[in-house]
């Protein structure tokens, strides 16, 4: 039931964190200091190998001690756009030569694509790393007194605030249950009291249906909602409270009743009939519903309507105080047939953000490798289901889990050590500044309830954990601990932190049970409480280096590396009637936390990550402990 | 010493070529047939999933009875460009579900970036994929009478035809043996005889070094080599006896003696002015040579010269009956600082050719991974140095051999496993059309002669194999075999065939010994022309898929799959002192091979690839022949 991975722990480590990376010209020229940590025995020789206008280069590194080997360092030039680069480290006695890339160590000849990738480009706002996020579906967060008064749309089929959710089909797109603004501004204290810095709300302009993601106009906000008023009083509230709020923008498509495709379909000469995609057959909508009919970006108003001119829909809102916004299908938005538009709209996206406001954050929707489109001057980040959200699907989700429609198999979970492949393979073609400017999901409103992805049942109410001999409760708050340690802005879906159950994306999006609070499941509460704390406390989580030390089959073990501190995370799965983990306990060499070369460290554990906090050194700490996180000194990682 | 290689030979199998893909639309919309072979015990569902506008996308695939086990075929839709595409493959029995990539078949989730991609354009010409290229360097080929007679540039430092080449440094560049076009095209003979099918002639331009990389005209052949006159003669005289000739253009550069570069440095105010980067330190140069000032496709008018106008050089040349062009320095043409044109300049050469013949081929030199500009509609495919000659360097060169300056240190070999990862690896990111319309060397111009890389000698003349018993003939020859038996157009530099060794490139550049063929090494010119007439009489070699059968480390096996037949190539490199093989002897399922499924075939041997013809079925082949490589029969594999 030991296990001990000298390859991972002992390999030479560089990544993009401040660690080792200097501060990054925002334009090409210049150049970057970097450095590469290399264990004992040390190397003899290392370079770094770069591509500067398409040809590779490459220059020596300069050697000093550091703990546990040396650090090599040396200048990075910038002079392109965007740089590839890796390492080559020789020695020491003639042991063979390695490459270093973003995927690992190699001694065999890889392939230049999964060299660390660096763009000389303004990055995210420096805020961007510190936030936790927490996502709001307004139909279904709370309800505001006003919200009993108004007039509802036609098309929708108003519902009880404690009517289930219909999971699929039907009404699934039609039930409105009237959260609105003012309902989340009231509820405020609740954010606060978790400790989430960032609201990111989905779509508040009206559309024809629950979701908005249907928008019939983007220049007002929906009136059942409370409208542009109750948008400004929240976003007011809200950063008062001294909260961050994203918006959702849909520049995929509108709805079919959004006014520039009335206006389309009523003129086909006129200017809006260029906005869309018409043949002869109708227009190209998305994924084939009619109800969202594709945007086509060739046209040069529409760049303007959306992005363009001072009053352009990405401007204005940015303007009325949104810090950011979250892009809806942003995959596809500019792609259709031999079309390829989507990083000139980031760009203009970006664009027009910036000239309102440099401080504000773009994030794209994104459920595959979305590494073709972070190139540094368009999206910031994306939403990380590809390299995070569905690796811990694929670890930690019940056989027979069904996340997402993507996901095109019930989950037959996979050992640690395939799991953290895939997170590294994803994540070495992100710049580390997209990495950590993207959201990490447990789920989200377009996927099934990580609690009932760990078995934590399908009814859609709150799983109190006692059903299951808390298995299900385990698996969450352990997902919950990497979701909450690992680099990425976290991204709870409002309920998350309670315990909520669904088994879709619809069925996700469940009220708010404010007034069964007795329902909630405590336990899930306050360990989320305490894992934001924990974030929000410690630079190395929001901003440390990432390396793996051992992933195994039900462990997977990484330290997080800031000068401030580091952390280091030990997460055992948790395994079903109650059976011992494969391989719950590590022996690693302490060195590799900055401890004395000769003393190594065993760490076991099972279950929920918690905090074995005070200022003792990872050599302090008794052998048998069952606590999964240590903090460690960071200060020999400081730069000289 | 026997070793089985099951996880290799019993995969799932699929790849570009015509035994696993339909005729592909030249256009985006339509759809191409495809079909995956899955081996004994087969799957019970196998589905493509495949981007589309950015989405991915899952359809079924339809069974039906093959050699060992089962075909999937279905369409594929290719809305876009370019589309990438993998398989899902379930079952049997419950076994875990499969991903099937270009890079292989995992059991974990891989992510998109080794997805097979395929571009809905125009790929190269279909001649290209049955050519053999032959590369001359025309100082160095032959001189005809006329040559004598001939006025020598000022730079110049005539040399006899047998006197040594300098390796490096000193008159490197200046040394000028006479060579000249007449003369290349009076031993059209010896290129007949051989076999060889293209021509590819580095520059012909004047410039003012031997290599004439530093055009001071790109609209005149250099009198040296007996003017424009004696480059039409050559190429009727290639085209009367049937071969291709390939031109070679520096897009990246010109000399600083050009005639655009010398007006720029007359006028500043000037259109030329433009065609260069000009700074306060003086010019922008091919990394650092004052003597290469780089050119800058951001103005309209070096563009119209370069590739634009009916005239224009890339045009021109084309019409003087060029089949094709090498493009030198193509992966920094166009790169420099923020600014990035490599695409849209392929894409401008590749539509100049193709206005005065669309049967044309662009070939682009470039020394890395190429897959960021090998997207369909600019170069053909790529001197094959990452995916190719790399991996054989690195597998078959002595240790200690240092093949050129982008390989940073002296080989250390490495096991076949290694080098075949590799070359999956750069060839997953290629479309399968790029990879055959790619080239592969074992050496050329720029690098060392292979036959020293392999231990032949470092004298410069040619290696008869006596000196070390044979052993870096038999390597050299077993690269051969697999440059003549892998995808891709295999492309000799001249003089490989006599055994010539060198240093380094320049030093590689040795005058063919045409008065000393008692020199010459009859066992490795014998071994060329089989090998070349081996691959022009078997489509499989020209056009058939590849499947990997096992890779351990002294051997590497795999099948090339086609309709006409398959070859099977078994390769084992020989060891120093006579040592055996460590695992040269290998074992596989007959049936994996078309044969009747209970029965194995064991395959032995050891250096240079030979041909065990006759129409015998591989079951009936003896359990321990010495040869290397069967033909079987292929008609199991043709669509139905």
């Amino acid at each position: 039931m030991s296990s001990s991975s000298p390859s991972l722990a002992r390999a030479p480590h560089h990544d993009g964190s401040v660690t080792y990376l200097g501060p990054v010209p925002t334009r090409p020229g210049g150049s970057v200091r970097l450095r590469v940590h290399v264990p004992a025995p040390g190397a003899s020789r290392v370079r770094v190998r770069w591509g500067q206008d398409g040809e590779p280069r490459l220059r020596d590194l300069t050697p000093t001690p550091a703990f546990d080997g040396q650090w090599w360092t040396g200048e990075l030039p910038l002079v392109n756009a965007r740089t590839s680069y890796r390492f080559l480290i020789e020695g020491p006695d003639g042991a063979r030569h390695r490459w270093l890339t973003a995927e690992g160590v190699s001694e065999r000849e890889v392939s230049d694509r999964s060299d660390f990738v660096l763009d000389a480009s303004d990055a995210a706002p420096d805020w961007v790393a510190d936030q936790v996020a927490y996502q709001i579906f307004p139909d279904r967060f709370a309800r505001s007194a006003a919200a009993a008064d108004r007039e509802l749309p036609d098309w929708a089929v108003p519902q009880a605030w404690d009517e289930p959710v219909v999971a699929a089909g039907g009404p699934v797109a039609r039930q409105l249950y009237g959260g609105d603004l003012d309902g989340i501004a009231e509820h405020l204290d609740h954010l606060v009291d978790l400790g989430v810095t960032t609201l990111y709300l989905t779509p508040v302009f009206e559309g024809r249906s629950n979701h908005r993601y249907d928008a019939v106009s983007f220049d007002r906000v929906d009136p059942v909602l409370g409208g542009d008023d109750a948008y400004r009083r929240l976003i007011d509230a809200a950063h008062a409270r001294g909260l961050r709020v994203l918006g959702d923008l849909t520049t995929n498509h509108t709805g079919s009743g959004h006014e520039w495709f009335r206006a389309a379909a009523a003129d086909p000469t006129g200017v809006e009939a260029g906005f869309y995609l018409f043949d002869d057959q109708g227009y190209h909508c998305w994924l084939g519903h009619p109800s969202l009919p594709t945007l086509d970006y060739r046209g040069r108003e529409l760049r303007e309507r959306m992005y363009g001119r001072a009053d352009s829909v990405v401007a204005r809102w940015v303007d009325a105080g949104l810090d950011g916004w979250r892009i809806d299908v942003a995959n596809m938005t500019g792609r259709q047939g031999g079309v390829d538009l989507t990083r000139e709209v980031a760009r203009g996206v970006r664009e027009a953000m910036t000239r309102v406001n440099a401080d504000t954050w773009l994030l794209a929707e994104h459920f595959f490798d979305a590494s073709a489109d972070l190139v540094g001057d368009g999206w910031h980040g994306v939403m990380d289901y590809a390299g995070a959200s569905m690796p811990l699907w694929w670890w930690l989700a019940a056989p027979g889990a069904r996340p997402h429609a993507t996901v095109p198999l019930p989950i037959d979970p996979l050992p640690a050590r395939d799991v953290v492949a895939t997170m590294r393979e994803v994540h070495a073609r992100y710049p580390w500044a997209a990495v950590t400017a993207s959201t990490v999901h447990l789920d989200s409103h377009d996927t099934a309830r990580f609690r009932t992805l760990a078995g934590g049942g399908e009814h859609g109410g709150v799983d109190d954990g006692s059903s299951d001999s808390g298995l299900a409760r385990a698996r969450h708050l352990l997902g919950a601990g990497l979701q909450l340690t690992l680099p990425g802005v976290p991204a709870l879906f409002a309920g998350d932190e309670l315990g909520l159950t669904a088994t879709t994306g619809e069925h996700a999006r469940t009220p708010i049970p404010w007034d069964a609070r007795e329902t909630w499941d405590a336990a899930t509460l306050d360990a989320y409480r305490e894992l934001v704390a924990l974030r929000r406390e410690h630079p190395a989580l929001r901003r440390g280096g990432l390396r793996w030390l051992s992933a195994g089959v039900d462990h997977l073990t990484f330290v997080r590396e800031h000068p401030a501190g580091r952390v280091l995370v030990h997460a055992v799965r948790p395994r079903p009637d109650g059976a011992a983990p494969r391989d719950g306990e590590v022996r690693l060499p302490a060195a590799v936390l900055g401890g004395d070369a000769a003393d190594a460290v065993t760490l076991r554990g099972e279950g929920l990550v918690r905090l074995d906090d005070g200022d003792e050194p990872v050599l302090a700490l008794p052998g048998s402990v069952g606590a999964h996180l240590w903090l460690l000194p960071g200060d020999d990682l400081a730069w000289t």
